[in-house]
């Protein structure tokens, strides 16, 4: 036992780290976990660029940081402490760091480990649950639930999803009001490609830009369905000849019937790679090919994931709640459990944060029901609708600095001084 | 004399025209137009698809609307009544379109023309106010001053502008706080593509961002220098090296020293077409290929100059100031003027309207300042800063709707009844 190990039942330090693509809201979550564990007198240790500051020692005292700047946490997007694409592997297969991590954890005094991300992170965050029976250290370990991809299994929807879909409805929105005005002698087809390489649900949320065959997004090119040509083409066509213009919406995992990605299959940089991508302007080529119609098309890329500017009040919420509640889980002695989200009701919308365990969650992955997707394969259903609409609702308070600009919070990231001998993941 | 024509100094009708690329807040010009008009008794019509609809007798007639839904439009992007992009040739070398412009007002007793664009409309606004002399019907023509583009003479600015650089600082600021988080194990570079395809502006708003060498944005790309590829590159490496990763701005215009536009230049899409355009892949291939680092590029394209939620309130407030402005003009029987915002102090910012001649406006184009990009290509200068920072400040108010999206108002555009035999422009 460590020497500054205290008696009580909340003796020891926290360790929270982030993991995989940020959101705009993955630091409300960070606030919620730090808020909650000040107030239980616990110290939060974050570990610098997720796990791989766990196993380089390379850990941020977060006490050193003002109640105020951990508040303003809450409307600063990115990730505050620094996030990493980093799978660890079995036991079996690399035992060494698994033994790093414990002697990390036990130089610093952690007793309970919180790992905000997705299925990767889940993953992980159960493989360390299990190192107080495999190795004998003595650790809680809390999954927190984190993705725009919306696609972690048990919980009914994810922290950073919401405000991406709000952004996007948003942009659909205003982008098409903008070629409505412009159709008569200028742009025809307007294609928005968003994010989701094995999932629809963020072109989904586009959907909730407007309602009826007439209102835009007008066509949804899901990763879900085969791309169909002659049928897009037709729709794209049917469209402009009744509404004036066309707006669609592409998710970028669309892909053809040999199930290749459009965004490769199609076009070739000056170098000749694949990867140049964008679904978007292969569409867009196709649309003047076929049909001879101006086009415009956009890519907002990170811009959709990072827009707290425009984020969503129940998602913010949402985040900030799984964070107070994955404290209250490592503080109560659970293991292996991550909060999640429960829908009690769709209308009036309202929620609740349950503890789940982390094996029915790791590595799984929750597609989107079939029924989301209208008969035609081209927009969403009464029931997506249903399931989407709550997400995006209410706006979520922002200060903005006299230059015009939103007041993000920088932190300190103090270092903690490291103990041990480096280590090289 | 038309049987209608009043006997008073505000006898007769206004005609309203929105004319070329739309912005976020083209539509507060057209509420101040008509409230001004409506205060001062005077019908206002506005044309469907800009002058297109003055031609065809298309026009719309907006006492239909409530007073609501014209205080609305100060917070609805896109154009009202639609918009078009059409020149008016010379009156020698089209003197039908002229004429037949003059029967269209005279049955309807339009007396004023507001034309509200950028350079080509203070163009046809300026040959359209001649018509009295050259062909004997008296009308006064107003140009009213929008663009995204910021490259309007005389005015200090142009609204539109102000907005989609707020947009373009806020995006790179938030994208880059995403980049920052994920660079240790992923995108090391991130390439935002902008609107300018002849001059710099909105790039350079994107360096109010942040400031000192170390903060996003690291590189700007102007249109206004030719793109050198080793310094750029050098750059870019020097930049990941130094800070971890890097945020590069592009306009869209960026060209190679050989003249050609870089988006056309360096990619070919599935069809050879160079028009699939983009030249932020162009250079996400460039900085893998030779620096080998992974990246990331966005193309917000429409939704830059369509983002209403995150207007400027200064833009959002010159919007309307100069449909105001342009009202009172005509109505005091000003002819060929434009309201132009002049800028009396840049801190504290103050600004007014004033009346310019037309003809100091039309077909001339204000470029960026030299002075306004800094020595090594890559940035801007303290002088820029101080041109750019009061058009992004402040916040323009907008309402949601329940349903999480903001309440754009849809207009009833009633046609007003044709008098006239049909005309094919």
């Amino acid at each position: 036992m460590s020497p500054v190990r205290r008696s009580s039942a909340t003796a020891g330090n926290l360790l929270y780290a982030q993991s995989g693509g940020v959101t705009s809201v993955i630091n409300a979550t960070a606030a919620g976990v730090i808020e909650a564990a000040r107030a239980r007198g616990v110290k939060v240790y974050a570990a610098r660029n997720g796990i791989l500051g766990a196993l380089r020692e390379d850990l941020i005292d977060t006490s050193k940081e003002t109640a105020s700047a951990i508040t303003a946490l809450r409307h600063t997007p990115g990730g505050a402490f620094g996030s990493c694409r980093y799978k660890l592997k079995s036991l079996a297969d690399n035992r060494a760091e698994y033994e790093r991590l414990i002697e990390v954890f036990r130089a610093h005094d952690i007793r309970w480990f919180l790992y905000n991300g997705g299925n990767d992170s889940a993953d992980t965050a159960l493989k360390l649950s299990q190192i107080g029976k495999t190795l004998g250290y003595d650790i809680r370990c809390i999954g927190v639930p984190k993705t725009v991809d919306n696609d972690l299994a048990v919980t009914d929807c994810c922290p950073g999803f919401g405000s991406v879909a709000k952004y996007t409805a948003i942009s659909t929105l205003e982008a098409s009001l903008d070629v409505a005005s412009m159709a008569e002698t200028s742009t025809k087809v307007f294609i928005l490609e968003v994010m989701g390489r094995h999932a629809g649900w963020i072109a989904a949320a586009a959907g909730l830009a407007g309602e009826g065959a007439d209102a835009a997004p007008h066509i949804i090119l899901f990763p879900e369905n085969a791309f169909d040509e002659a049928a897009f083409l037709a729709r794209v066509k049917a469209t402009v000849e009744r509404v004036g213009w066309c707006t669609v919406v592409a998710s970028e995992g669309v892909r053809n019937a040999a199930g290749q990605f459009l965004a490769e299959a199609g076009t070739r940089d000056a170098f000749g790679h694949a990867q140049l991508g964008g679904v978007a302007p292969v569409l867009a080529a196709l649309v003047k090919e076929k049909l001879g119609y101006k086009y415009h098309w956009a890519l907002p890329d990170y811009l959709q994931r990072s827009a707290r500017h425009a984020a969503s009040k129940v998602d913010a919420e949402q985040a900030f709640a799984v964070g107070r509640a994955a404290v209250d889980y490592a503080l109560a002695g659970m293991n292996a459990v991550m909060p999640v989200i429960v829908r009690t009701s769709d209308a009036p919308y309202r929620w609740k944060i349950e503890p789940a365990p982390l094996a029915k969650i790791a590595n799984r992955e929750k597609k989107m029901p079939r029924s989301f997707i209208s008969r035609d394969g081209f927009g969403i259903t009464a029931a997506a609708r249903r399931y989407l609409a709550p997400l995006i609702r209410g706006e979520a308070p922002l200060p903005y600095g006299r230059n015009g600009l939103p007041s993000y919070v920088q932190l300190k990231n103090a270092a903690v001084t490291a103990r041990l001998p480096a280590f090289k993941p």
